[in-house]
């Protein structure tokens, strides 16, 4: 058995392979859990419109799901053996962020999803470039950023009161986020690793982080929140 | 104004057309509320692949609420207009059943949309040919019954007073079903007369529904469980 090796040592190309296995499957389990969300958020969308809507999007996190449970069987991975590692943090994620309505909810899926993309798109900048395209293909808006806006900035309109809420709400969003990725990085060393080594020292981790607020920030402005 | 025609009346070339535009429109919405609940059902799965099972059948339903969506918008009808009618039976349907575990949600999906199918299939007789293909089309099982039975056998096993309960719960859910229907079948006259007038005579009911029964009555028994 191998020690723990320390987060500066150079990756073997088994590490980097590890590091890819844990992106696609950490990734196929977001889809997943996307995929269930907005399902959920369609049964309780306020008219047969937005149900349909919200279905579509739903299917469309399947099928990504699917690409990327293919690629990992096609590696000669057990996906659901690869997504194990991953349960855990996303399901303790999302029993801690339950929304109590559906504007909550709508929001969830645009600020949490959102959040979650960029950092995977920043992931992405250190595998190779199939396993590259592959992630950035499944990261494609699937119309949710647009929807969410829509009706985020039609809610507050009717009641300047809910932006104060949800802006609270997206507050506690990104920070229970913070706390399950610092738990996957921890128990995950060749995805930390990957990034971190990817970008050489510190400093890089610091701009990444800044990178990823700043989106953010962006976000929260298009519904017309204080982030 | 027409007044409200005699159920034996001959139908007239509109008369069938609303006809088709009711069966399809029903089983539209009926489809969505399917990708729901499996979605649902999906999202308390006891494990990853039972997730994945049921998403992937929830997205096949998904696809057959578009194919159906499509078709009545080739002629010429809005199909969320042409849902409206059905929107309240259905969502009252799915109200007054709500599932207390995966169990009988599980039993839920194979019981309730067995049945739905049932008698649906009978309908589809009664229309032209075009409609009659694909409603027998979206109606294909998705893998939903063996996933069905598999999981009710298995907790049986696991516990024998589980049978009981869930034989008392899909009698409730059948009880509740043809509440709604006779509700849909009151408000949809064109429906009910294409069904009734199809039969030429009450005895041709009385046999569909015995017939509806007794396929009821062989999906009970393949879970294990008394009609």
């Amino acid at each position: 058995m191998r020690g723990v090796p320390d987060w500066t040592d150079e990756m073997t190309d088994q590490d980097r392979r590890q590091a890819v296995v844990d992106l696609l499957a950490l990734l196929a389990y977001t889809e997943l859990t996307a995929f269930e969300r907005l399902a959920e958020d369609a049964r309780w969308a306020p008219s047969v419109r937005d149900k349909v809507a919200l279905a579509e999007m739903a299917v469309a996190e399947f099928a990504h799901f699917g690409t990327l449970a293919e690629r990992l069987t096609s590696m000669g991975e057990d996906p659901e053996k690869a997504m194990a590692p991953f349960v855990g943090p996303l399901d303790a994620f999302h029993e801690s962020t339950e929304p109590s309505d559906w504007l909550e909810s709508v929001v969830k899926a645009y600020v949490g999803d959102g959040f979650a993309a960029d950092f995977y798109r920043e992931v992405a900048q250190y595998v190779d470039d199939e396993a590259r395209a592959l992630v950035l293909d499944v990261l494609a808006d699937t119309g949710h950023a647009q929807f969410a806006v829509d009706h985020v900035r039609a809610a507050i309109e009717a009641d300047a009161a809910v932006a104060g809420r949800l802006a609270l709400w997206a507050r506690r969003l990104v920070g229970e986020a913070l706390v399950q990725a610092q738990r996957v990085a921890v128990d995950r060393d060749a995805l930390a690793r990957l990034l971190v080594g990817g970008s050489v020292d510190l400093a890089a981790v610091g701009q990444l982080l800044a990178r990823l607020t700043e989106r953010h920030t962006q976000r929260m402005q298009s519904l017309g929140l204080t982030a």
